[in-house]
């Protein structure tokens, strides 16, 4: 039998448009947010408001939370006005935010123990794949919950993989951070050595585009920087926050960083410019203040 | 008039078939070799052998050089037997070996003052692109050289940008390398993390691949990696050369460059364990040793 | 009127000898551990022994203690049976422990409110120099209450720095882990490089404590290293701590630590090979792994 | 029979001090630079001058150098008007410069083909040390030669260590600017950390300077660098060159130096900003340029 009954807590920059999307796909949603504003626009949109996350929870066959770090969700997860205390025997309960993969176990556990089978199904791409319902989501838990929210996940993203048992959605989510904060750094460094060396930025970007330097950095963020649009489809403190977790990660598995290591120092010093708020392309700002030169062409 | 007659010296794994590709696009060629069976290989394919590169110039129209290093290039190019020693006014000197920039611009100078025009115009891609003709070319030089050059680079390769003035093809080859290293060097992290934590090496695959995180390392090299597959495409020690040019230029511009240079000291671990002739992937087996651990899945 | 009575709560490597120069120092002592027989070693000391830490406090002009994090200070100096809630107003709280300075401020702020004066005061030096009383410590708080506590710090350390108010102990130990973990880092890279080069490691020991790269590190490390003795002075897992508890403040405060990171990278591949309970000196096996050599000799 | 005849070729900022103490110490000089004031202030202290570095030697049974670079020393030592080119069988020659140690080995091959000794002997220390005579020597090659030379390099040196054979008071010599310099970025670290965090500059040397954190760096370089004080003991653009010199031996040898290069990309940063001039201790600025904040106090 379809799921019909969705909800959704968190309605952020990510999340509202990703509830509008389940409304679109027909889902009936019921909604909570500690702010207002985004409870009304979804609301105006056909979704019905909750007062809290269990509320939520009991209005839905499936619930989804999208907040900002481990902390949240343990709260809205696992407190007593949580998603899990308001979740029938039965239904279950997605978290899409990009959280500890310790957490998520601890979280599927506790569903596990009232029935309520959990995903970790953490997202990749920005505001505006997560308008166009093209997120790349990354899920892990029970393969047979995988299977029967489909429908919903579809909803909301393009490329959905399974990963593995639960915490697995966010390690893999962790591995993409890395992989992408690094991938920013080698483009950052080779834009600033074509800048000194008073290259054509544009055909430095042309020519990395075609070959094994390839990557979705150098074909849409090296632009925005030589451009100095510095707007953000991705935060910089929020990639800092991920890179954290990372960290986090790798000495709990014993997985050296290094890498990452040294781009999370270059986003420190974005943050101590006063660009946490910026997207994560200016950290070409921190290399730029450090060789006293400028990414621009 | 169109160019009929090139020369070709430095027939190593990509000047061979680059060779090759220039015979099958009907240019009548003339070859030279510090080794013998690969001359007589092209000679067998249709082409002349030559006893010098003053002599390949002779004969030609333009004459090509694919060599492995900066010293190389400078004796080719400029000694008394060299390339522009044989050259006539008129004619046309491409180097398409990856070396340093001051030294095309040098070249370029000297070809000016015997009327020869010179282009830098390092390729990207390994030898299975040389092969097939689909190298992704980096061009520096005088513009109206590089139009008339258009049937020559095309013959060897897919993607070719005008880059600038001459060295700026080096400039920009350099940039590639930088940018490429530091994205292998990311995708290693991730993957490591991703083994150390348990995850299916092939959901990290395939989801990096989905996003924000995606390149053509994580595509082509993340999978090698996790076959234990470490034969060459593109070789480490060939792989520190190039950082090595580009830290070079990175002092002379004043271009901070540290996540290359920490790419740089894991290559090296790789060369310490005797793998300096592996592919560049093998950049995962020094993180391995140092995290006690195996990227394998 | 000088102080006579004092508590110690925290008997492990470093509290036990600290506490028994207490004692020798000829103060009354109460003292509380959560293990048992550190407790009675200090009672057959001379030391009486209490059921909490609020019980030390009440038998206590001030009350020290020495933990390893920061939620165990949290727990023993502000829970209902902590130091805070069994301390009388006039009486001094002196936190040794090496935690965030943020907490430190929080447990001054909260010992005001009560009357409660508090020190954060660090040390550095390893269990030997706790023996010898002569640990370094750095000190924050009111400087009134440093003043007053001079005969309780000189029982226990030779060299003892007023840093500044409630925090700037921590603050200033965390630069001091930074500075010693990043100068050890150097060391171990001079100490591969002179081993990989086949020189003398007792040539390289003595010239280089001869001059401007002289440290503590090389002079009394170095030689351990050079050794294969990895003997703990200084747990590679607590140095680890340190430097999570640096970075957490250079986030916060916007201070870049990129060979910080480097090092902690380091030590996390040590952990991962199950030296967590090494000295930091182990810091070079890391390294060792990488590189495929040995630092013997 | 004691050596009285010295020579000295290189008298720049270190070699016109050096020369002097030779000429204190007693022995006969003849000396040789390239251009002329130094030469003149020499002769008046009772010098003699010579037309060439093969006249000095001719006239000494040591010679010494005293040059920038590699290339310089392979000049002065190989070339046809050169050291060897003068020196007659049976003499000294020292080369002091720090060069990379495979010349140093070439050199001694071509000097024992012709019956002459030669040493490698870099020197630590600044030009103070030079003028102080306390310089340390970290020397390769003949036990014996060393040994028959104490008296000239004690006219020059105050801790005199015999590192092996030759290459090996380069090799030496390079491990301790890996120390060295990993040391002073470590140090730089941590007084940014603490001038972000408000701390006591004065307080954090202070503390720092009594422990495990120790290091001739703390001591003499973080006070200056709290006064502004960049005016050099020893420079950036020699230091930079040293770490070149390290790296290309660690790329030999296959010993990974990852602190090091991190230590070359903030000098670059500081040569970047047209500071290659100053001392080492400005090494901060490029940390301050990146973090937004001032080591001041």
């Amino acid at each position: 039998m379809a799921i019909t009954r969705a909800g959704f807590v968190g309605l952020g920059i990510m999340g509202r448009p990703m509830a509008h999307n389940l409304l679109e796909a027909g889902f009936k949603l019921t909604v909570h947010n500690r702010s207002r504003p985004a409870v009304d626009e979804l609301v105006a949109a056909g979704a019905t408001a909750a007062g809290s996350a269990a509320e939520v929870a009991k209005a839905s066959e499936v619930t989804i939370t999208m907040l900002p770090d481990t902390p949240d969700v343990e709260k809205v997860a696992l407190g007593t006005d949580g998603v899990l205390a308001g979740s029938a025997r039965g239904s279950y309960y997605v978290d899409m935010s990009t959280i500890a993969p310790a957490m998520s176990r601890t979280i599927a556990e506790a569903g596990a123990a009232k029935g309520v089978q959990c995903l970790d199904a953490p997202v990749s791409g920005s505001d505006v794949a997560a308008k166009a319902g093209t997120l790349s989501i990354m899920a892990g838990g029970d393969r047979e919950a995988f299977d029967a929210l489909q429908p919903v996940l579809s909803a909301m993203g393009g490329k959905i993989v399974y990963c593995g048992p639960a915490g697995m959605g966010e390690t893999v989510k962790l591995c993409n951070q890395v992989a992408g904060m690094g991938t920013l750094m080698a483009v950052c460094e080779a834009m600033m050595l074509g800048a000194k060396a008073g290259a054509d930025l544009n055909a430095v970007v042309e020519a990395l585009s075609g070959g094994a330097a390839r990557s979705w950095m150098i074909e849409n963020l090296a632009p925005r920087m030589a451009k100095r649009d510095f707007a953000p489809g991705f935060m910089v403190r929020l990639a800092q926050k991920d890179l954290r977790l990372a960290q986090q990660l790798g000495t709990e598995v014993g997985a050296p960083l290094a890498g990452a290591a040294l781009a999370q120092q270059l986003y420190r010093a974005v943050e101590a410019a006063g660009g946490g708020d910026l997207g994560i392309q200016a950290m070409a700002t921190a290399l730029e203040r450090l060789a006293g030169g400028e990414i621009r062409g």
